[in-house]
């Protein structure tokens, strides 16, 4: 079986034991490609460095275990933000380029593709540069997982934000240098790789602000961590090896536990009396994409999400990580909030990897 | 109908517009008993003053309505905190003595009882004599509300803490002052009127120490603007008027909607396909109570509720916030945090007053 | 004695306990003119409402003193944020209209004037309309206190922001609903009304970027709880009566103690061996505005001024309340952050009202 | 010259650029102790990282620099929190074993020594042994450096606090996870190797409870990313080569900058007539520990700095930053908070490094 998904636990964002504990089963030669998507407990503020610390760490763990050449073909999606019923976590995807497990299966399985930008100068961040390389960077993990644009079920895209402006810059790129706009700009980059957005519709004055252009199967994290573009591509490429498969969904609202149950459904699982998920032991990970529309209101009624000292994608993620925790029955969940660009305002879209049952 | 239960919004904490709005519908004359339960959007924190400016906004609002005498027989329970999908709400309990409404009905109906202890001395907080208080003002409320122990539904309880401790006593009190304490000294209070919990076993040394011992159907909260105990009693009395009735229920853990969907039904409400309760228009208020256990897990797993920068009670209002949002379809909601000697560690208590429906 | 300035203590925002007996000094009927300046002890964020608090409890406290005839001639400017070494406290300034009193003096002393716009439409917060209504106003206050432009030392702004925007405006009006927004714009207003900054350089595109476009003698705070401009003005003005008179000086940077120093020192004050204010019991109030560079570097060094989970303004008042507390030896001054256009990038100004020593 | 102190600038706490650069001077096989001692721009929260992170980073660049055996003679000490007017940064303290340079002078001059501790179990925190091993770990450091208990200018602890407590021993260990707590036990375990306390005066109730008992040169950090307790201890040694020393100081409450002045002065510096050092180019190191009284109050006032949502330690680092950058002009201090046992109640103490004038 050539692609593996594992999620493992972390005790604080620079723990890779139980990593470690997991990557000794594979030999790390035959590792064609390693991807780590993982959610740190740090304050998801200016001076949140957990994303920071748990990359240093995860890449001493992988060289540790496999030497600078796996660590070359390894790709790394740190995102933080684990409020409320959510587990700080991570997700180990490895594709095993093993000839005895790589039996072509008539239906199509799981794969995964990398790829990393060239680092971006604070100059080329929030331009039309940078949906650019987030275009060219899609494309090339497309390429990676040898899979076409209708193929693909969701690109994870991972953009820079510009942390330290020379003063003499401020006043221009003040609005640049928002995780907000660095997220805007690399979904319309992504939707254009993946025909959902027209590159002709791609201004900087679109960017964040017209609600109705928005990719379809794109999930974007910032950080200011990273001065590249690093995606993780997931489809199902028909004829591959394994018993894995993804599935998304949308969320009407971040309220739409519906929504949630239709994905588990469509994926092939059971859904109890009780409206919880019944074998979530083949659901080998879930990943989770919420926003609140401009005047933070849900349900038509005011809420505080855009009106108090927590900023709102605490609040998203917190009020989410119990909407989706009550239909999992599980609180390790790749959760995350701002859905500029990337679903309609207030809307969400989600996705699960789920083993294949016996029968299937 | 002599009980009524009335949703009001509220655009800032000071805001008492809709509840005039509200008000205005009644004659201040024939009002026997009114309660307000409010929700305000402060930040939950030492420097919070949101619900002492409710407090006093209400207060000039019924004023202005009914004059000092309603003021007199009116009861204002405010708790902040409205994390993730929830909206800062009021609401508005009514009991009217209305001769033509009050025709007793066979069945029971909704009835509620208010009662406020004299004011606690900084010495006392915390203390047994605190907890004898909250016993005799909860014993005084199922007076007010003509019922016996057995008929008691909800004790929703307000209790003080101490802000302004003299130096000189501060080490002593140190653990008395904390809102967890004071709450914890009231459940068991509360617990002891209604025979949930026996007097023999309220010591300062079980006070938030002995997770065993809890009572049943008390809700507590606390508060610096208040130096009193304040309870809103909710029951079914036999031979009440009216067509609300007010339905418990229990919470396994924060992520429980099967629980909230057993209270739901049990209170004659339909749950369509996709889990959320259909009918919701006939449920005037729902109340929760979550919280997390010692060690701040959730179905086994780490989670930050405990080790954030973000206060632990704050993780589960958001988190509950999404659960039972996506139950009722509704964001206005009465949820609160920390059950200590409310319910068992980790587990959760809920309520809803359900207006029956014509066939009944 | 016409002017009075006396400082409060609050033990909460509420609290109205000590001003009422300060006031009680007074014959309501004979004051002219009463103004209240507040800093309260609130967190500063968009769910701070400790200055909306504040001010309904100080209306109702001016009220029960002296009638709805003496809270029409009353202004109220309220700001929250008290970090560091700050007292959350109250500045009472009276202007009593005593024939006995009232000797004109050979030299200048304190006056105050105050003045407030009509309310502002949420369209036209921090639009060309909102700076010239902000000129009018400082205009209207230099007539109440008798004053010509040269003769104003400082002018105390109080300018509404934005905080309930409709969803469809939220686009446009994304930039004006910020508090330094709407700073910049009452900065620039003040400017024109005491001839510092020229009308024509007032354009949209100027607010809160041409960091050389500056007034000199306003002091500007924002708040969510007004939709009006209220100025409280301070000037020497010849032939007043009284023994109080007002001094201004700036800051070169937040750690400027030496700026201080000048400014006690030009007014009369002496300053002992250690660097301290030796008569400060002639030091009745202390006015301090202070901010950071657009870096957020100061002298020549990183901070975390603007790169950390707190607010850059909370940093800076903290910083400023140990520097001005060390210097005046007093931690009940009036010290706030964010000086757009209101002193050179990075600098602050400065004012104290000291009363005349005797042989003055 | 044997000792070197040298400050060195971080882009963020993971930053090693600046400290490599410095090292480069040195030869690693002539290192005999090389300490560092940090401040990281965390949120020094729960969740704040940026000590592990600055940690484990500067391990790398040290066995980058040396090896692993320089590594093994090299002591870490990192402390999160720079807020207000301070700049993160590092001290780097290298104490070279240089035939050449280790002339003997008549007077005495730096000398620094560095210990650590076996690790701590999680039962011990907080407990008398816990303040035993403190007492041991400082006598090490004295013998490091080759001073006796009277020599000693400033001993330096880290000390452990308990981050992940087993759920079922959390109530018996509540008080002892407390980062308060453990530094009262540390500072008390110092002063006794100080001969500062008396051992039979340190018991569990006198933890963090006994203002009266404090250790005089102790200053105490605490974190979650050590289970050790490190020491760095700093002496003028007679004998000891080098144009450096250290002089220490104390201060009355947290504005007291006469002090810090005195401080300066007895160690040879110039106070200019504003104020400041003049000499400021030959202070080296500063440190800097203040606190707050019990009642939170400074001069008598109330202050938020003990209720608010902010914790005490930020409003006291934030306040300090003023007062010492308005006396030094420099904002590279090691500034802390929370004297518990370090010094009376709201008092602080003070140390710098100074490099001796040509003349002396």
């Amino acid at each position: 079986m050539p692609v593996h998904v594992i999620s493992y636990d972390t005790a604080h964002p620079g723990d890779t034991s139980d990593l470690l504990q997991n990557l000794a089963r594979f030999d790390p030669l035959k590792i064609r490609r390693l991807a780590l998507l993982v959610k740190t407990d740090g304050n998801s503020d200016l001076n949140d460095f957990s994303r920071s610390y748990g990359l240093q760490s995860a890449g001493l763990a992988v060289e540790q275990f496999g030497g600078p050449a796996l660590l070359e073909r390894s790709t790394f999606l740190f995102s933080s933000g684990c409020e409320g019923a959510m587990t700080p976590f991570g997700q180990l995807f490895v594709d095993v380029a093993d000839a005895a497990d790589a039996q072509a299966t008539r239906s199509s399985a799981l794969a995964f593709g990398c790829a990393r930008s060239r680092p971006l100068t604070g100059d080329e961040i929030g331009t039309l540069a940078h949906a650019d390389l987030v275009t060219q960077t899609v494309l090339a993990a497309m390429a990676d997982a040898g899979v076409a644009e209708a193929d693909v079920s969701l690109a994870i895209v991972k953009t820079p934000v510009m942390s330290r402006v020379p003063a003499t810059a401020r006043q221009a790129v003040n609005k640049r240098i928002t995780s907000a706009y660095s997220k805007a700009v690399a979904a319309l980059g992504a939707g254009v790789a993946l025909d959902e957005v027209e590159r002709a519709q791609i201004k900087p004055e679109t960017f964040d602000a017209d609600p109705t252009l928005h990719a379809r199967r794109a999930m974007v994290f910032s950080g200011n961590e990273v001065d590249y573009v690093e995606v993780l591509l997931l489809a199902n490429r028909a004829g591959a090896a394994g018993d894995l498969y993804v599935q998304t969904g949308s969320m009407r609202d971040l309220l739409d536990a519906g929504g949630l149950r239709r994905m588990f459904l469509a994926a092939g699982c059971r859904i109890g009396a009780d409206g919880e998920v019944e074998d979530s032991e083949r659901v080998v990970a879930t990943l989770v994409k919420a926003g609140a529309t401009s005047d933070g209101r849900v349900r038509g009624r005011r809420t505080t999400i855009k009106s108090s000292h927590i900023d709102m994608d605490k609040h998203v993620r917190a009020a989410v990580s119990g909407v989706l925790g009550s239909v999992l029955g599980d609180t390790r969940a790749f959760i995350s909030a701002n859905t500029v660009h990337q679903a309609p305002p207030g809307g969400g879209l989600c996705a699960c990897v789920v083993r294949r049952s016996a029968g299937e």
